[in-house]
């Protein structure tokens, strides 16, 4: 094949068969089509669109193009991507939950990038943790403790690295067949059977409106059935900031705590992780229907057992929790207060994910230091009653420096009105199934 | 500006302002736009097209990208460039005729690629001729015989290199808009005020279909107005290869000696070599009317003046025309013979030029080797009656061994039919002004 017609091809909107995706993925690889190429492909793609059989076969090849790890011999392997959120700690309690109810979750994570945060980053914060292991110790942990997170390594998925990097350089990012395939291709490389997705819509989402992530969801589902996947799809509620937290160790110390006690939980917290979990639980057939694996995932919160699994995990991985606790334990704060009394009406959700990256908590860059230690703690929620002087959030950060230009960015941020709204409705607003 | 950003916009299909493209421009020539943003930028500009203004912005920026020739001092600059057929030997014509009735051709030339020839590979057949000269040869030649002939120097338009080079890479090469930028952007920078530009259609053209060339050459001419050129436009006929040889040396030969005698050149290469000469006479103010241009044409053609200057030229930059004859004298040759009688109905122009191609006359990539004694000379044309046995044509190649098979594959290339046809019509068949 030569690499210029099926550029040709594609450019005048022909859709490539299988074999011609794969051609120009393998030689993504191993170098013999060029970046210029690649990004000439990326930019078609973009444009023309890629239809469900093209998605099905780039999500294949690229799945392809490294390491693709097999659990099937340990049991049914389930994983959850979100699309990204503000605060969305979420994989930190379904993964413990649904490895304590009996499936295994080899969950392998990205980092955070723009304004949304990522599991890795998070996972990092706790002092020792390693995000990456051999693959014998995650085989061995996969037996012993049902669930590893780990950080994407270098090895799967490499396709999806080089594209993912020329997309942010030419303009091609915003795709939702290359989207799809990006997500669906480490996940599949990462050896799950069956995946649960949460698409976000809403102010603190990648996605603001409705059928843009209705269009996403229809074309996860149909794609990573058509690649081989067990699936269900939410569309979830991303306006707020989910939960209190937001940042790095704030999320995983609100994520620790409302394992340990689900009544204390934040409700949407708590909601959603309980659909989420439910659904890897009746995808891997621990449980008939959504409701059954709901109850069957509120048991193993209720009982301890997850909190356990999570304090084991994380030792398993060489963390330290009282160690960490103790690190942050003195890091310079700010209190913003309200300025005036009213009630609280939303919030400007990705404007408070880039003071976030401010505060050093996510990343411009690919390449950028992120502080462990940076982050915001709510004290209020959507409808709250406030009154001049009410603490609305706590900022940290271990760079002091920064505070304060984000302390002024962060309360224009909490939007306060003079009457009660209505009170925010539910999170999960779709199930694809 | 932010290369991404750019490129984003032109994905969406708005159009880009002319700083904006020269800020691509620019960087792709310094190297801050990397060679995937630059190939992100062709394939959107392919698909989504680029409007007159950014055609105009495009080829303003990349003939500012280099040198920027100016020879108002000497006098009316004027230029031809033919879109490229087979046999088209014309410029070797044009090129002494519009300098002998006193304008300044200035000529700096591209090489063949694909099935079609380049007048530098022409050139170079004549023994020791030089297609680059210094800044000062030129301008002392120009002086002088108010011609000359060269190839783009790697100072001309380096823009349009990089951007040529990755349009084949990655299959953008047809695009009005980047074709149209690519061809005035030389023209510009190599100093000529006035072009002529004849875009050819038919079955040894690149454009196949009318249509498309009328679109192709109203871009050309209000895009090279918009520049600043003055410009003429014509559209012409390449259903049949130009004259009776195709190839390099057997094509200097025929453009040599059809200056040498008006009366004994094909009809088809007199009547073209008096409208373009005639058009660039008189954009050039030298005649008032085409019908005068052509007329002036004539007479310094007939009077043996252009013969003249050709000499000249040749002499200035180096070539020994009587060793070039001698060279030449005993390439190995094949003779076609017809194998029916019948009328010569018409010729497979692109397969002819494919041909040359393989006889080594032509180049599948840029850096192959062209021998200069490869090409084909006719013996008969469209209506005319053959025998079988008359001879068709001749085939002259350096290196025998591929002779047979292309005798064979020319054989076929010329179609004989039981009946005679209506002979060839008007080879000019539009003219835009």
């Amino acid at each position: 094949m030569i690499p210029a017609e099926l550029l040709r091809k594609k450019r005048d909107a022909m859709p490539l068969d299988p074999s011609e995706i794969s051609f120009l993925v393998h030689g993504i690889v191993d170098g013999t089509i060029t970046s210029a190429q690649a990004a000439a492909f990326l930019m078609a793609a973009c444009i023309r669109g890629l239809d469900i059989g093209e998605t099905i076969a780039l999500t294949d090849a690229m799945a392809r193009s490294g390491v693709r790890y097999d659990w099937q011999h340990i049991g049914y392997a389930v994983d959850k991507h979100s699309t990204g959120g503000v605060g969305d700690k979420l994989s930190l309690l379904v993964a413990p939950i649904v490895a304590a109810a009996g499936a295994i979750v080899p969950m392998m994570s990205g980092r955070g990038l723009g304004h949304t945060g990522g599991t890795v980053d998070k996972l990092e914060s706790v002092v020792g943790f390693r995000v990456m292991l051999d693959d014998d110790q995650i085989e061995e942990q996969l037996h012993t403790l049902g669930v590893v997170m780990l950080a994407q390594n270098q090895r799967l998925a490499p396709a999806d690295r080089i594209l993912y990097s020329l997309r942010d350089e030419t303009g091609t990012v915003e795709s939702i067949g290359l989207i799809t395939a990006s997500i669906l291709s480490k996940k599949i490389a990462e050896g799950t059977r069956g995946l649960v997705l949460d698409v976000k819509v809403g102010r603190g989402a990648f996605m603001q409106r409705l059928d843009e992530a209705w269009k996403l969801a229809e074309t996860l589902a149909d794609v990573g059935r058509g690649a081989g996947l067990d699936v269900q799809v939410f569309i979830t509620d991303m306006d707020d900031p989910l939960g209190n937290a937001a940042g790095n160790w704030v999320e995983v110390v609100e994520a620790e705590r409302a394992l340990a006690d689900l009544s204390a939980s934040p409700r949407d917290i708590a909601d959603l992780t309980l659909h989420l979990s439910g659904a890897m639980l009746q995808l891997a057939g621990i449980a008939q229907t959504l409701e059954e694996g709901m109850a069957n995932a509120e048991a193993v919160w209720q009982s301890g057992a997850a909190y356990e699994r999570f304090h084991q995990m994380i030792r398993a991985q060489g963390g330290n929790w009282n160690v960490s606790v103790e690190r942050y334990a003195n890091i310079p704060t700010c209190v913003v207060e309200s300025s005036r009394s009213g009630y609280v009406a939303g919030f400007a959700t990705r404007l408070i994910g880039l003071t976030l990256v401010e505060l050093g908590a996510g990343r411009r860059r690919a390449n950028d230091y992120v502080d462990p230690a940076a982050g915001i703690v709510f004290h209020v929620r959507r409808g709250d009653c406030v009154e001049v002087g009410t603490p609305l959030a706590t900022i940290y950060a271990s760079n002091p420096s920064h505070i304060e230009h984000c302390a002024y960015q962060l309360s224009a941020c909490i939007e306060i009105a003079d009457e009660p709204l209505p009170p925010r409705g539910q999170l999960v607003l779709e199930q694809l199934s």
